[in-house]
């Protein structure tokens, strides 16, 4: 008997019959012994139809009533998970985020867990029923709902399988695990059986959007086995672990790619302390994700400052840059929507120079130009033009050995 | 300066641009000087919808999962109707029922309302905001998510009206106030300018849709004034009061009628002591609402008994008959599901005898059969087919005088 964690995302619930399915493979999960507690997304695109109401009303909605509006989703679908276990014959009882005691702080829209009261879920599980937890939220101390942001449904997976001290952490999905590259975007993708947490984190941190970054975090920080695996099979998925388990050879475990960031640049910097300090304080205090940051060599005393950021932090960069040129004098600002950013990750990048050298060659030799360029121990990044990722994608994929035979 | 409790039904918030009239029209009334809380019902036909995907899943969802599904309907226009004030450039601030401290009982899908706890409103309000409430739903002490049942945010309305002694508790509605008949049925029907709680809670009682039978309830009990009127004008609908209003010369202030109801028949009863005790309190236990009952004389010995109960309850009467009919001995059950109520209402009728005479003599002429009958001091009721329900209507508006010239 093990106690298990699994995560159901919101294609896999995309319609009653598919909840009808789910429910399904929790109770046999549950006949077969196990104590099962299930996360579930908002059905399909509910998520998305629910934002475009709010931006019917308004281009600027407060966080606050966007979470009230985005909390209601997961809802809907936990209540018609129940049902159909309860037609299935089995005990169920759904909870929202507010409901079973997950705790955030006040960040709406893309709030942090802080603590998870797992009695509720526990006293369910002990009264003989498969627990169906709202994914995606939770309330402040003050009883405001909260969400908590892209992927958040895992990170409640992950949070409240380390609340519970669960077996493991399932995460169903609508692929069959975490592959050494997008396999829309290269054919010769490699399933990848078991991958560390380290590794895991710099690929979700890239942009691989399997898991979520914070689940991974939660589940490292916690040391909790994450099972992600497809809805579709009963094949296994990839174990994500603490162990260091990339293959012997294996310099680089994957290469991601992420369209999702816009690029903005400050022109004509004054270059002395404080400036940068300045720009990213007000962009944090309007809660932007800066990803990468470059600032230019100084011509002058004056120099460019570069980063980018989500498109969907854009409307608050937007609402933010002029007055953050202003205040840092900056002469203009320059949006460039059209980047595309790859990564190569892998553990074994620590112990084996000469990783960046390649990368650069290889995209040299396909004349893809480098705008920025970030590093991790066990990551690189650079940042190109859209229309070159998937040829740079493609060949790195071959060039670090990757592709399947 | 006023404070004011407004409740808008789903029809006044159907779409993002009825929202934002419903957001102007609070927002002139706060410039207004007005203190403002408004109700809110699920946008359009949203609660249909929710429902119908619950009985996708399964023919008997359990009430605690169908609240859980459809507290969500409200959920969402509470925020999006936050954003349109806002976007407006007023204060505004949306809460759940749980969030806002209508405490009920556990009786899913038709809890009561056991407590207001108003301080979340009066701090909003102490704020300078626009306070809005999702109407029909509140939670249990132990946090469970409950629903009213039908007209739900009515009783919202009225019960934070009182909760928070409000000077009036107005209910927007998609007609212009009360009437002497259905406009739809009976077209020289008349608006009503004042009317007293107790007639409006018989004609709610007797299927008036205008007007929530337990909100008029929470009204007279707490001798609140309820003012119900259209969302499309600024004309003034019905005030319903504690005072006796109705015109001297009015016996009948209006004729209702209701085709909500089934009627149940059990034949071949032993007619002895105890056994419609016995039968009401299992339909009680399945949480069936009886309407009319009637027992006919007896024959050998053996009886039959009829009852009304809404089409929405038949699901669970279907559960239960059969063992009822077993308990007490019945030889079957039948179910009319072909019927309608006509109801006569008036103050008046305390001091004239002889309407009921009149009412049977107006339907005999119209050769309409009459199958049960019910009565109180201000309130006549028969039981007729389906197909005489217009032309009964119709006649009875015209006898008792209440035809518009």
């Amino acid at each position: 008997m093990a106690l298990v964690v699994t995560k159901f995302g919101g294609t896999s619930v995309a319609t009653p019959e598919k909840i009808r399915a789910v429910a399904e493979r929790l109770v046999a999960r549950k006949k077969a012994g196990d104590e099962v507690v299930a996360i579930v997304s908002a059905m399909g695109h509910v998520t998305d139809e629910l934002t475009e109401m709010a931006y019917a009303i308004t281009d600027t909605p407060r966080m606050r009533e966007l979470d009230m509006l985005l909390s209601t989703g997961e809802q809907v679908t936990i209540a018609l998970l129940a049902m159909a276990i309860h037609e299935l014959g089995e005990r169920a009882i759904s909870f929202t985020g507010p409901q079973v005691g997950i705790v955030t702080d006040d960040a709406h829209a893309k709030a942090k867990i802080v603590e998870i009261e797992a009695t509720a879920i526990r006293e369910a599980l002990a009264a003989d029923n498969i627990v169906i937890v709202a994914g995606f939220q939770g309330s402040t101390r003050d009883g405001e709902i909260t969400t908590l942001g892209r992927g958040g449904s895992d990170t409640t997976a992950a949070a409240i399988a380390t609340g519970i001290d669960a077996d493991v952490c399932e995460i169903y999905t609508d692929v069959d695990g975490v592959y050494t590259a997008d396999p829309r975007v290269v054919p010769r993708a490699q399933k990848i059986d078991r991958i560390s947490h380290e590794e895991m984190l710099e690929m979700a941190a890239s942009g691989a959007g399997v898991l979520s970054m914070r689940s991974v975090e939660f589940a490292r920080n916690h040391d909790a086995i994450i099972h992600c695996r497809s809805s579709f099979t009963s094949e296994p998925g990839t174990i994500v672990t603490h162990e260091e388990t990339t293959m012997e050879n294996a310099i680089v475990s994957s290469v991601v790619h992420d369209m999702s960031d816009a690029k903005v640049t400050l022109r004509g910097l004054e270059d002395k302390p404080g400036v940068a300090a300045t720009i990213f304080d007000m962009l944090a205090r309007e809660n932007v994700n800066v990803d990468m940051v470059i600032q230019n060599i100084s011509e002058e005393g004056l120099t460019d400052l570069s980063f980018t950021a989500p498109h969907d932090d854009l409307q608050r960069v937007k609402t933010a840059i002029d007055a953050i040129a202003q205040k840092v004098g900056a002469r203009t600002w320059v949006l460039d929507d059209n980047i595309a950013k790859i990564s190569l990750i892998g553990a074994g990048m620590r112990t084996h120079p000469g990783v960046t050298a390649k990368m650069f060659r290889t995209l040299a030799d396909e004349d893809i130009n480098i705008d920025l360029i970030s590093t991790s121990p066990i990551r690189l990044s650079v940042v190109v033009a859209t229309d070159d990722t998937e040829r740079a994608v493609r060949a790195l994929h071959t060039a670090f050995g990757l592709d399947h035979e």
